[in-house]
């Protein structure tokens, strides 16, 4: 018994024995190894940080009912999630003080582990929301085939539970205003839009030293711009980008991000939007992460097979893109018109928005 | 006359009379304009800086004769250009404070003018080494087609002078000890490679819960990694992936990059091993500011035309890879033997390598 | 006449003019003269953004009604000033890239200006809110001495105006809600304090192993915890702490931010608890910013004087701590207890701290 | 038996089972006491990896004989260190995220322990050269006071051990150059010192609107510069200085620092100068953590005693300056003198600091 210590409290007898070099096993000691060996570590300890994180942000935005207290506090522990992302970042120049020479000192002793193994990143990815489909296969195999039963098992569940997607979706979806009746939002909104294509029209046709060729591409954009608009004002479009994955959002919750996205400075939406970037802010961070590993990778092992027998600077390198996850909330821009030509909300609704207080 | 004072020094008055937001000649001014300017205008003065350091390494290196001094001083300046980067990196972290509503309100002012015709930019490109069949044609045209006639000139000229690569590849492929006749490095080394490779085999042959596809996969992969060190002992071989653009130093300055890569511990070559890995991590940061930069525009301006008329995103992502300068360093990774394999440098070499006085 | 060119908007042509080498004058040229003169050019249009976002905050704070799409944007320019000042942060490791002897060939060349002169900075002081009084002197002179008869007047003016600090202490003191009448918030919260300080002496009682003269100082320590605690209850105690200068907010200014850090959480509440956050990590990068300056001072000079014949390093680190604005703020967790102990705000309360919508 | 998994390698069921949740047992789990474990532990973790780089260094340099092979592998390890040093800052960002209020939650369940209880952080104090007497005394006790037997035993004997600042002091005695007897530098040295001296005096002279009593302020100071320059001339005045604790390296120490720092530039030297901007960047960056970590104790607890019993954040504010180990590197400054002014190598001390190649 007795009273508390650091060292007991932070189980550090434990935690400090768990840097084992298999160099050393061998026989020839590689200096370089407990790095290797720390920064994974330090890596898995912050994803279950984050898995902590995730777990209970997947829980708020999952109730039945999300209150703006509730909002404030899944905000809140998003924000970490990005801090520690800044984090797993700078490892990455940690572990690339390591060169490639006093890599390959203890490299092959590690086949066939390799990141890929790690579970708790696997289950990281499902708690986000990406999707099996949406995986790059690696090796011609599953994600889960590099893992052990038990890890298989937690990896799956993650997997069926809804994601950080499903319950910001569905959130999205049932917020009410959106479809509030006595204000016919929608229509005004397409009506300026069009303003403004025309106007974007102009600008090109306007372009004196553009080369022809140019304008005509750029027209033929500017039409491709409009039909995408087009999919804001009618679901069945919509639903065809939807079909051809070039949407993941529902119908009715991407309005409701849209609708954030224009009158994020009234009060009640201040939180959502906060939400929805922070969203867009963490998928940013992942690709950087995925992005920077590949590098990684390239510069460490040039082409030749990971010690998980992949190729992997050229999976990496793919899931960069592949993998994400929110980049519905990335594409919301495109249907952006400036604020002198959004609709003024009646005083009535605005007033809704707002606290009870200001009353 | 009168003395010096510190805005007088630095042209205070005339500096900060550089901001005109053209909201305001438009009558409405927008809060975010500042920012958008500033933000752009701390990348010119960063880029004048850079330009300024390169412009001394390209000089220091390109001379006739480059002793230890110089490249003392040369890796100096990159390492102040690595610097400069992180600042480039995070400035994008401000700008992305701007909401993509909030560039709404004056990026049609700033039609048609884009950030690609920062003619710093181009030219820093160009004093990298970014050839101009490596680049991206944009808009279907050339790239200077975006500058006026005085900045085409002197991105013109930055394109005919030697670049940092050309000088770096030129310092390396004149490295004398690389053709030192008393001792046939590179015979010992194909020997030590070969060996290395047949062990991989057994590896991957040994692996029990291997897929027979995956495996079959993995030998493949590891015959074209005998194909690819091959490369490195027939120069036809070398020459036939630097006709395809796979490579593009010559070959004596590649085997004197992975000599240096191979015997970084040497005293003298500390030094160039340290360049070398400079300009590794001036690429890569390059890379990760092109695709900072490609989300970014992404976010603000979704799918949408960019303001010089651009579909600018897809233009910068694929940027990302497409000019890249020094990933033949990268590669050199894919080269490399454990240390345990390496041929010990005789006696007589080694003292060459190290200092007089240790002698 | 003419489109608008990135050059033209930008001004590059008068930008990338104002850059003129004293040593280059003197007729031999310092490579890092260049270097110094565009970070501190970064640093000074760095400092125009960020008066323009104070600025902008300070209006928008000090209106004589401020709802919370105002608290909300004035959040979102203190958080772009955070960006900044990440920034500038970084900006110090680009500069120290300078070695001491390379200074030195210019050093003596720039007297008698000097970073003290910067007129901006000053003016970012007094817009935060930094006192006349609380000022070190330097060089046994005013803080204007240093500037010319212009910079002295816009510095003065900065002076005069409500400050950041100002404006928001205004805005806390008319905070309703904590003058609530049927809701006596701070009698229970005293007794539940009065409760939490019991059992800290008794765990100070119980600690077996604590020597006894440490068991006093911590006893005394605590009971020095109460008086300050005391001082929240009797606005008489609190006017003594000010009268001291160890608190500058006015006594309802202060127990409203206490009220924010206690119920944060309340939706009206969020917006101002991250408010008070930012400023607080404001002042703190302030002060980090000091001290990387002041330590980069000691590197780069030693103890020899500064460039504008100060004893630059020993101000500078006694600002560090001297001219802090916002502790305050601060200190707001010394009257913390917690949630557990917190008095429930009754349900109709906390209806009024909630949006219209969700009642 | 069975392959190496990255699970396995990792230890990682061992390492993801050390977080046990204080709050948990107490039946009131706290949300935030996960971040406080992690981010201490990921501390642990990088201080084992930081004691790993430095007792490589110390055998390095400790070795009889120091070539620049070792000189160049030992700061290469401590250029790690110092990345390492980066994240251990940003990782107090992510344990920011955590209010006052929220650990409050668990903070009382803690006592007594305390960060001070650090093992590895005393012995990686011990371990860079932090002497027992420039140890701040805390709670009135030795600093082991807080430890257990076998941290103590463990912490001791790094004390005893010879620390970096031992093995670079005595590394930097025996250079053999600064005795060369047919050189007499340090004659023309001081005369050149002499010269830019009087140089100072007549600027401060001359300086026309500078008040008088500003003036005889620099014009004492500089004799007080004068002054400290005459301690490199002079032993007996520079043991002085030592007696008097303002430095810390032995005299020939102290000579050999100096004329790295003046000839850098010099092939051999280039190797020392960097090892010992390593040093001062380590301990820069050592201060910056403990002052960050001072504002964020402030910040969390306010002026309330710290989770061992301590007004914590009064010490760690006091060891910011107090706990410098490298202070002579920083005033090295002090003494260097323009380039111009620098007294010229003869051609053959030129020639044995250069490599043998060049010759």
């Amino acid at each position: 018994m007795g009273a508390l210590s650091y060292g007991k409290y932070l189980r550090l007898k434990e935690l400090l024995a768990c840097q084992a070099l298999e160099s050393a096993k061998a026989g020839r000691p590689a200096h370089d190894e407990l790095l290797f060996i720390v920064t994974h570590q330090a890596y898995e300890l912050w994803f279950k940080q984050c898995l902590h994180e995730l777990d209970a942000v997947v829980a708020i935005m999952g109730a039945a009912f999300v209150n703006e207290r509730d909002v404030g506090r899944a905000l809140h522990y998003l924000e970490r999630v990005i801090r520690i992302q800044g984090v797993l970042l700078d490892q990455i120049d940690i572990l690339e003080t390591m060169t490639p020479l006093d890599f390959l000192d203890f490299r092959n002793l590690l086949t066939p582990s390799s990141g890929f193994q790690s579970a708790q990143f696997r289950r990281l990815e499902n708690r986000l929301g990406l999707e099996r489909t949406q995986r790059l296969r690696y090796n011609e195999a599953d994600y889960e085939a590099a893992l052990d039963a038990p890890e298989r098992r937690a990896v799956g569940a993650a997997e069926r539970e809804p994601s950080l997607f499903d319950v910001v979706e569905a959130w999205l979806a049932r917020m009410p205003f959106v479809r509030s009746p006595e204000f016919d939002f929608w229509r005004e909104y397409h009506a300026n839009v069009t303003r403004m294509l025309d106007e974007d029209r102009d600008t090109i046709e306007r372009k004196a030293q553009l080369p022809e060729a140019a304008r005509r591409a750029q027209l033929e954009e500017l039409e491709r711009t409009r039909e995408t608009f087009a999919t804001v004002f009618d679901p069945a479009k919509y639903e065809r980008l939807r079909a051809a994955r070039q949407r993941r959002l529902s119908y009715p919750a991407f309005l409701a991000a849209l609708m954030i996205m224009l009158y994020r400075d009234e009060p009640i939406l201040q939180g959502p939007f906060r939400l929805l970037m922070a969203l867009v802010e963490i998928d940013e961070n992942l690709s950087l992460w995925r992005y920077r590993h590949a590098l990684m990778v390239h510069r460490m092992i040039g082409m030749k097979i990971g010690t998980g027998g992949s190729s992997g600077q050229d999976y990496l390198r793919r899931t960069v893109e592949a993998h994400r996850v929110f980049l519905d909330f990335f594409n919301l821009s495109t249907y952006l018109i400036p604020r002198s030509l959004l609709p003024a909300l009646p005083a009535e609704v605005r007033e809704q928005l707002g606290f009870r207080w200001n009353a």
